[in-house]
């Protein structure tokens, strides 16, 4: 906060906002797998309708902003809103359990905060627990949690759908589906009314028209394997717990992989495995109404990235690791990311240290082209983003090797040029090519002149220091260029490549 | 398929009995851990006797293998016979469940067909899950998705054991117990009767007597202490299921350790754990029948593995990494590969690129004899197994450093012999000798004249490269020749030592 | 044993002591998480009043012994007082279930082997299943079997609690507690009597008073939830297994984490979700009885390790990972260990192999001090705690690079002293400086004239080998200075740093 600089200033507006953003409207949206606070504040309108609920989940978010900054001393990182949505959802899970109960007032305060304290630290284990690995936590604390506390009031979820007046839902033909949807749809926010339904639907649906399009897959497929299973003869009262088939759908097809054809298979599939899911969860608990709670949704999830994130395996399908992007936008941006460094051949590391930027990318502008398109040239981001002038100069800085290899051919006299004067006669400038393990080429170019510090013959690892960053040869500004060629000899057509440490961040 | 090549020809018979044996009788073996065909064929012999689970078995696995092409794009694996007998058991047991529902065709193809697909699912679950580990993912995906039949139809398997006229098994004095024996064999196969159970037993008995030794002992101890636990005053109705202390005894006593006194003392543990298993799981699950499904023998294995798979334990037990071989075969190439190049002493890297061969070991003919016999000759391995004079030659290739260490002695000026002489005057010819951090020597010899390009007090590591193979010294044909030694001397006394990374392949 | 160089000489009493010690003792304390062999005297006395019992423990000890006998073959480990502990416990489970049963003589014999066993082998599954993590295998293989055999004995507990004449517990005001703490205590040892629970108190007390009220506090919050949720309605009948409450409290408010105002905290809310995991585990498994075994503990302890043991969380909550010691020592020993080689800055390795002591660490006499206080003076440790003279001298062992960085500035011609005099006109001797990725300058000072292999702008990694220890400078006795800089020139200002690879050693 910049505010606290002058003392006699209010917080501006825009502060207010933001604040409100990051507690109590983002939670929310993150429900539904979205980053958006307007569409935590469309969710916020909707949860107004049941006051009392309203008014817990204020409650519990504020108290674990204030439980985030006690624990925030030091440089220790607060709690993210996947963590917020946790603890909501376990204070209002006690709150919906205990409205039939008529347990004293202070009583009741105290089961919430416990109940939220015991999210907070249920999140906590499985931030450790999935750490390494590329699951999310997403509803798993918020599970574990109501799974203890459908096993302490076995007929709590009934008794509480009954005092809270909700609506039974029977699927007699299928004229019924879309009535059904809606109510589920309401479910997400404890309110399974058409209303609440409809607006939480296209709250979805304006977000990301992706996300909605799979969740609805996920859901067809879910209900008709639901039904199939009621023709075998099962009984799986299974149409308010189906929100759990859309949830499905939407993470595994248009949220935790990129959207697209395939994605779509993917949620059919989920929400034919939800419904499983769903259908043996309801016949082993029983009556305890466990499985309304979000678990099918918890086991697809999960089986599902364990089962496809697998590089072997189903070659296209694609992870998005930024999940709380828009779905398009992260396809987008995917897209444009391998189109401008590939996405196959040698892996190599980025040969500077700090931040970097490719400035010239795969089969791009000017020199990158025809039989050279595979090569980049990095140099130090923007500054600013959109101040084209502002980049700190690479001139000098210390280059490391690429790939672990043998130094092939060296060359150590060409003079560096005056900033904005390029040198035709010799393209390359200072440059070394290394021999990798797999047989591929690596040139990289413009050193400095005199820098370059390692000798044909020798063998260099990510950690060999090889020269400094120079502006020889055909270059105008200091800048290291990288290509794998096919060949030893400098200029020789080149091959596709990775990045192995590139990370794209905002702007470039 | 050379057969593409030309367009009239037709497949030959020899082509189609590999697909066969990769489609249809691989997978079938697999069920009883075996890699024959042969045994899958005797297998597939005995399931003709049910034409229904038949007929189901061949469709499961003519689906998977179309599933596989169809993921195949690209350079991806397909499904291995694990997985492939994975979806089968999952098929056949929505088949056998099915059985006395009437259900309609229709509704019974999608029902199988679903299992298929669920039962692969899993299976890249459990291969994901059990990647980094020692664990075989072998049956666990079929125990979950008959845990999760077994819960949608509480009574399905009883209910399907009357409609296929399983016969009761009940064991009153000792006498009963070798009918007890075949009847729960011919389980495996859904087929509860005396000759299913010889025939299959004759089956695992002739491809490695071993394995039925070890599930012999199994089944007998897990039969006592079954019936131990009848006479504590439990009701475990155990028969039908002791085919798992079959299993788990033929697991862990011969397939995945392997065979010998020990393995069969671990064959009656395995025994008595997985008795134990199945009572709880009896007593757990009540009358589900889950029991009757391998999910005792799942257990039994998987603890087993992770108990006993510790090299600080049990010195002298050791694991068939190389499973689907005969258990008697993998013993002695075991035995043969711990003669040929030791199992203990300092751990070295191979010190060169690609495929090599061991071409004289620890305590061969003609030199490595006696105070030196710990010392390993490489040469490219032969091209084609038999043709004797197919090795590539290694000369010229780089040598890397097989240890972490200190450079202490070169020679570097005696010149290569031509092919098929020896200079018996400068027996090690070039050679170098490195210090490691264990304080042992160890020696490279035979390097190309000139070529060392390390010096003494030079620290190396695996990625230095050392020299290049030559064919200096005592040595006909160039090859590379390390050994460890007690003190810094060229030619002191040897250690043993092991090689990191060294895999044996057919033939050498 | 020196006693079997000498044939006839009998076991001295001290032998016999400590023999003792090891085998019947303090595996016997580590039930109450404690090291001492006194403490684990006292509670076999206590055991005694149960004469079946002692027995039963006396054989279950003597045989894991035989066992653990049988498999050291070779140079492998032994059991440790933990596993020892989870057999015994399994042993005397086992007897107390079989109390009321009336078997033959010999199954109960045969059992409570096979129980034995079991235990043992769930120890090694456990011991391997957490090999890599930081939780200890404390109670689960116990639990495991403790599970199994509630399941197979469904009313098995509460029989035996008859059987043996066990006391009713009940609350029915605040008065009642006392009462009920000291019977519950008392369960550690399956005898509920105020005494017993009072004889244990005082032991745990005399041992850790920190370890007392970490666990006081753990109980009294574990009880508080326990009747809230019986006034909720609920009926947990919980008193009998509240000693979970004091195990959790006392688990991670003082012995896993290091004692202290914060573990107070911990220990309340270990108490709090303790009460509530058992609650969930006595609705959930109802009158099995299983809930009056560690169960509740384990999970308090596994789920609050993970939670807890987070760097980024909680900043000040220091682990004790040799959580045998006493609290007390162990805080001790921890406070000092930072004050004497810090806790923030630079992680860099030691730059020596083998054993080495700090001889004069952070903010030490006589030159650590002021703006040079962040430094540290390696030597080898003493050979014999006290023996002041018994230093093996460090000189011409080699120093590694104790980071990744590169060399900036280097001395290399600086004569060595005599033993004992100083050169006080060149300070810092034979040096270099390094610069490290982290943008600080390490100085490593008094190396041996013209050892210094590296030269200014070399890169350098932990396996490069720098140069020599000597005793040049101002330097009496060999040694090793290590500092980190807040600049390049030698003796500029120091900043923490911390080792990645000491632990402390008794004495120094």
């Amino acid at each position: 906060m910049e505010a606290s600089s002058t003392e006699n200033q209010f917080p501006t507006p825009r502060q207010i906002m933001s604040v409100a953003a990051k507690l109590y409207l983002r939670p929310l949206a993150s429900i539904l797998l979205i980053g958006s606070a307007w569409v935590g504040a469309g969710m916020w309108i909707l949860l107004l309708q049941e006051p009392l609920m309203a008014v817990v989940a204020f409650l519990a978010l504020s108290i674990v902003e204030i439980i985030s900054q006690i624990m925030a001393r030091g440089d220790v990182a607060t709690f993210g809103p996947l963590t917020r949505a946790n603890a909501l959802l376990c204070s209002l899970a006690a709150a919906f359990l205990m409205g039939p109960m008529n347990l004293p007032f202070l009583l009741q305060v105290v089961i919430m905060f416990g109940a939220l304290c015991v999210g907070l630290y249920f999140t906590l284990i499985f931030r450790r627990l999935l750490r390494n690995t590329s699951l999310p936590p997403i509803i798993l604390p918020y599970t574990v949690l109501a799974a203890m506390m459908a096993i302490l009031l076995p007929h709590g979820m009934s008794n509480s759908a009954q005092y809270f007046g909700w609506p039974v839902v029977e699927v007699v033909s299928f004229i019924d589906l879309p009535g059904v949807f809606l109510k589920t749809m309401g479910g997400f926010l404890y309110s399974p009314w058409l209303l609440s339904g409809a607006v939480i639907s296209v709250l979805i649906f304006v977000w990301s028209p992706a996300m909605f399009l799979a969740g609805m897959i996920g859901w067809i497929v879910g209900a008709l394997t639901s039904m199939g299973l009621v023709t075998s003869g099962l009984d799986p009262y299974w149409p308010p717990a189906s929100y759990n088939f859309f949830l499905s759908g939407m993470a595994l097809g248009a949220v935790f992989f990129l959207p697209g054809l395939r994605g779509m298979v993917i949620a059919a599939f989920a929400g034919m495995i939800c419904a499983l899911f769903a259908a043996v969860l309801r016949v082993y608990a029983g009556p305890s109404g466990i499985v309304y709670f979000p678990i099918p949704f918890g086991l697809t999830l999960i089986s599902g990235i364990l089962a496809l994130d697998n590089p072997a395996f189903a070659p296209g399908l694609r992870r998005n690791l930024d999940w709380f992007e828009r779905p398009e936008d992260a396809w987008i941006k995917d897209a444009w990311t391998r189109r401008r460094w590939g996405e196959q051949g040698e892996l190599l590391a980025i040969p500077l240290v700090g931040p970097v930027a490719v400035v010239q990318g795969f089969d791009s502008k000017p020199s990158h082209r025809g039989a050279w398109k595979h090569a980049l040239d990095f140099q130090r981001p923007l500054v600013a983003p959109g101040e084209r002038r502002g980049r700190p100069s690479l001139f000098g800085e210390p280059v490391y090797s690429p790939a672990i290899g043998e130094v092939v051919e060296t060359r150590n006299n060409v003079a560096d040029n005056p900033p904005g004067k390029a040198n035709y006669g010799d393209n390359w400038g200072n440059y070394l090519v290394l021999r990798t393990g797999a047989g591929n080429h690596v040139l990289l170019a413009h050193f400095m002149q005199g820098s370059i510090a390692v000798a044909p013959r020798q063998w260099v690892d990510y950690t060999t220091y090889l020269g400094a960053v120079g502006n020889s040869g055909r270059s105008t500004v200091s800048h290291l260029h990288m290509q794998v060629q096919a060949g030893s000899e400098p200029g020789a057509p080149t091959k596709p490549f990775r990045l192995a440490n590139y990370h794209t961040f905002g702007g470039e």
